[in-house]
């Protein structure tokens, strides 16, 4: 049995990372086939990206064939998976995420914060076409998405396109265990992490070692800071011991944004100030990769690579497809519908849970009801990324000024409207919908 | 039949607006005997307040024999009617609610704001005792109470007190009521607002003059700055048209807190620096009040009382007494359980919802799923709420921490635990739970 | 302002009941134009009630203007109110319904029993229509909704039609309180039942009398049989006191098909050796009423009419007109959406509910959990209503066969096949969606 | 380190299967040391029990020491795992819940029918006992439960004892997808059943086969009667096409009694004249089983166990104990705390569905929503469950009264009384909260 992969933004900097994935587990998932697919803005490094990935594969020795394209729908015919890495508008883009809200004393934050509002803007729409064309071309293909913001994209997907095989992943829960892992003196595959939220907003409820609850070690080792959950994008400040001691649960990275909202924009201006957005950075990081995947003697995945911020998410991605394909049902953590795991949350939410991954897709372990001091918070979040579907569908104004104003990290309504204004501006060319 | 009403924390200042309204609707609602019961620190406000009340009935000729007393229990037998207006700690402890808060550049608020959680703390175990005493002396006495933060109070009693008939009332449905009428050129008894959301987080989610809705002409006038909500006590910046125009409910004063953070700060701080804190301003103003109540000329309720933020308190409490004594079937907006009338909130919360008042206590009108654009912003609230109350009766300080990490108005972990540990030093005194 | 009724299934026998009410009720609820509408079959009798009801108005002295016509959506312009009372294949259908099911032992029940989803099977789709002309023609007008199962279909209409101005009410709450009255020594608006549940399933939760709670004295009586609440077509069993005192609430009398099935069965297979089926018995009364309508001598409606088991069903849709039209703000029992109000079921489905009445329609008073004793049971019914409506509007015979298995009185899936075949084919002509 | 089992109920016949199932799994599942345990009338049984549990493990030669005692309380010291597996009343009390209720032409059924009702009132109190101790003395113990109504007995136990380890496991899964695994010829560790619902209430709502979705396929057969999931002690009637297609999902054997009640009803009477109950059946059989069980020769499982309608129950204990030991991650059904996996049940009910077994216990996997076609009478189920635990525990006549009105198969109210107030007379001695 054949098995085509189909990664769409294959010109991306990280697809060495995936496809040296593919090479790393063609025991237990024969790839056949890999099409890598881009957009004509990207053609250069879809060149770049595509020779080095069939030098990893020759060196690899694995008989996968490999394409590369710019026609999407031609890609797409007999695909058995499609992973969708798309960045629209570029880093250019992001630039402006960052950007004008950091010009306004605000912290653009790429996932939930104000930017990722306009980042899911841009990107559902993109989204929205692509499953049209999967559902078309090849119905049975499982969408494995790790495009930002992953959990709103995917439950944008799941309730409104025709297409119902999306799994959104993410590498925070990756990160988070292999922290932990770390800290314990152990190996990643002996920690389970109950996860309880959704993406980039997501709490570490329970933490098993080999099965044994331990949930109260990590945390006080937490306390005493002797933990780091942070990828590489994100800075890190710690939290104090009152805040583990009450929340009695493992935030994620991502809850500094909301916690620790003052510091974190004082280093991201001082941050922005030396070295520019972190959009800037990436750029900059980009080209040195590029300059590498150029040379024709390199034929693996360069080590820089796991020092990004997205590092692992193709190891996630992997990790999922080669699962899909053994219904191996072992557990993973990934973005999909709620069906009552957490009850609090509507039953077609979708949230960032430990699922066991079947042939037929995941199917997520019940989480319980939220404890109570991140109930209200979490409802929230999740009625903030409602809104933000609703508006990018729609591109209704006033949908997307809610969206805006509800955001905890926009300080007020005035600024709401500031922000709003100046990002549907700057970002026109990839809002028709507002248009 | 004899009717006792009988008045908690009868020393206020506030205590000569209720007189009146009994005396107002001596009519339909002929209430025989009043007890005024205070506590020792009160006994000199006690003794001036009811010598004005006294003096209010004699001129008003009516058959009501008034009493006052220190002895709570003593007072309660018999009553019909109990209605609590305490302030625990008196206007110094507001003052430190508000001045702390602000010191570290955060709003006090004192009733859903850091502030108000304290008040809250204070204020829930005395009015857990008063229920006690009533479920033992008069058990079939309505308490109505009025003393802030209404509906977490109420709650916090609903829940967990064995005395079922309590409700809270507040006057911002009110003067919401009066603002409209004033704007739309009718009497306030020709406007209904359907209410929805809790005490001080109300939205006005229709409006209807004489039974028609009229919610988009409101909406217009607000958005032309032609209406203003807000009692005195609250300053009034208005709202931009997006927000309105996005909302499509009236917002009621205190959301200012919440969507104007910054500009709300700057006129507290302003004020403060020119006034000292909002407790500082009632202190004087009380102070002129009581000069005039001590005149034995003065046998009515002075006109300056109707300029302070909590007027129509005491009339939309001594309205809901004649409703329930005379089984009236009106509306009346209060605090009490939800019933479902909010489905998107637990069943046994307190909201503040348009109620059919019976003999056997208000009737919820169901309002039906909360709007998106506020429908995680209410939940948040209302977790919070829980948190407050959880830590009101347990004392506990990691629980007392979450309400204030949680509370939107504190922006940052760290600032959570500095108000949360001046504020249990500053009040130590009145929150014995916490010791 | 003229008011203008359209009376849709005006050759009804009833009609002269309704025409009394708005006679009776001119002052407050000043109509001007009054339309019987009818379809072809029922011209002769629309001509009869047509000039039976012009004699009684002109017997009053009222200025209505009457008129009848077979063209409804002529009818309709102009309306401000529009009343069904339709049966839709008229009482041989009925008979039908009652007939097929008692010959394999199983009552047929026209509301909710196997008879009623066939009725609700025939109804749908002409609602369904007339509110599509209604929506097209009188967009604002309320369609009073009183063709059985009431409920039932209320919810199709509301769910599934693009009018949301849809009331639907019955007469058995009416009976509940007369009867409640009549035992109470007391006037029928003294009375307030708290109901609970849906149409024909609806239980009183609690019983007051002049605001005060009586349900115990009710109960009791209950107990001893004093009371009664069936009205004419309903045998009446009375109730065990045990069942009384663990239900703790008034059951209606439908609730004896289920917990009095067998009796009910006998009673109801000895009636129908008799006298034939129900729909027989009513035949003939009807045909002694047009008997008497024909006479020229009649001006007034005949007492037999009270008798039947649908008087007060227009007493019912006159009272809900003239408070809509009058913002009255009363209570009264309704089908609506439920919103809440009982929060074991769906926020949108409809039950029967006690509701403030307003001009913009009904605003229901949240009921509160369900207690446990009926929640199963109440729930079932519910899915049961949902499955019907489904069924009637896919015309899908595995949907259909659902919703008869899944019935109570059907006593098991063969028995539900052979009902559904034999009520399929006997209906056919009505049923265009399942062919 | 050592592993301690206890089996209450060890005299049972029943537990050589338990035993060879410890000695089969003995290499992943070392189990140290065996204690049965019985009450004084079941000595005898016990200490034959005991024998040939000692020659069975004699004649494997695995290391486990086995003890067995009358002494619960000594016995529980240092336990690992606890299994239940007790029948108060013994034979004589299941022959009246099924005889009484078969005199008046009501099925008994021993789980959740009316039978089942008082074998909850039985059973609950004497295993809140035995939860007691547990608490006590092994508070890390798991309590394995197939003592039925298993799934009321675990929901009682899990609300309401302190101790909060206890899993609830029944044969009906088990013998589900071996049935399946026979029919698709494969083997059964190849067939994944998704179970919505509780036990002996369970449905099959979709059916894998190496991950691979075939519930059309199995349905289709089962439409056919290609299969058959009753286990040994129920009547096997067969569903009609129609049932199924519209069900869409595998019915258990159970179902039978509520969609096939009058045929069931007829073959249980038959049977009943002709052989007695199905306890004195049981009874003879088990007469024969110890006369075996005596013989000294005999030193393994006698065939003859597997042909009995608890055969698996032990072999699902077994399993699950082996990978709560080894924290398997693996996939078992359990009766376990809902935690949303059903959104439509309360998030605290015990359902029975699949969940990861790990160290620390069952984690459900979420189910969704209910289909529509099965909702009501699900939601039904649940609440009766609910009764029946409210009333084993309270022992409240009213209460006791409800759970057997609600009943499906108790036909009407005064029926219900008979059935209660006989089985309340039977079965008085093991009913002391009733006095």
């Amino acid at each position: 049995m054949s098995v085509k992969v189909v990664i769409i933004g294959g010109g991306s900097s990280y697809t060495p990372e995936i496809i040296e994935g593919f090479i790393q587990r063609y025991d237990s998932f024969p790839v056949s086939n890999i099409t890598l697919v881009d957009i004509e803005e990207g053609n250069d490094k879809l060149e770049t990206v595509g020779a080095l990935a069939q030098r990893m594969i020759a060196k690899a020795s694995v008989p996968i064939k490999l394409e590369w394209t710019l026609d999407r729908r031609e890609a797409l015919i007999g695909a058995d998976f499609v992973t969708a890495q798309i960045r629209v508008g570029g880093l250019s883009a992001r630039e402006k995420d960052e950007r004008i809200p950091l010009s306004h004393g605000v912290i653009g934050q790429e996932t939930n914060g104000p930017g990722g509002i306009f980042k899911a803007f841009r990107t559902i729409p993109v989204l929205m076409d692509i499953c049209e064309d999967i559902h078309d071309i090849c119905p049975s293909a499982w969408l494995i998405n790790f495009t930002n913001p992953a959990g709103i994209v995917t439950e944008a997907l799941l309730k409104n396109s025709k297409h119902d095989k999306v799994i959104g992943v993410c590498n925070i829960p990756f990160n988070m265990k292999n922290s932990v892992a770390e800290m314990m003196n152990c190996y990643p595959n002996e920690v389970q992490i109950e996860f309880l939220g959704m993406n980039h907003f997501v709490f570490g409820k329970r933490v098993f070692i080999k099965g044994v609850d331990k949930t109260q070690e990590v945390l006080e080792k937490l306390m005493k800071k002797e933990i780091d959950f942070s990828p590489a994008n994100i800075v890190s400040l710690g939290w104090s011991a009152e805040f583990i001691q009450s929340l009695q649960m493992l935030p994620n990275p991502y809850h500094q944004y909301y916690f620790q909202t003052d510091e974190v924009l004082e280093k991201d201006l001082k941050a922005f100030r030396e070295n520019g957005t972190r959009a800037e950075v990436v750029r900059k990081v980009e080209k040195e990769l590029f300059i590498q995947y150029q040379d024709e003697a390199l034929n693996e995945k360069p080590k820089e690579l796991e020092k990004r911020g997205g590092a692992y998410y193709s190891d996630a991605a992997c990790s999922l497809m080669v699962s899909i394909y053994n219904n191996s049902l072992d557990i993973q953590t990934v973005n999909t519908f709620n069906k009552g795991a957490i009850p609090d949350l509507p039953v077609d939410s979708v949230i960032e849970v430990n699922a066991v991954i079947t042939k037929e897709g995941p199917m997520p372990l019940a989480v319980g009801s939220i404890p109570l001091s991140v109930k209200g918070m979490i409802q929230q979040m999740k009625a903030l990324e409602e809104l933000v579907i609703r508006a990018a569908l729609t591109g209704d104004y006033f949908e997307a000024y809610q969206a805006m104003v509800m955001n905890p990290l926009v300080p007020n309504e005035k600024t709401a409207k500031i922000l709003l204004d100046e990002l549907l501006e700057a970002h026109k060319q990839f809002l028709p919908q507002f248009n």
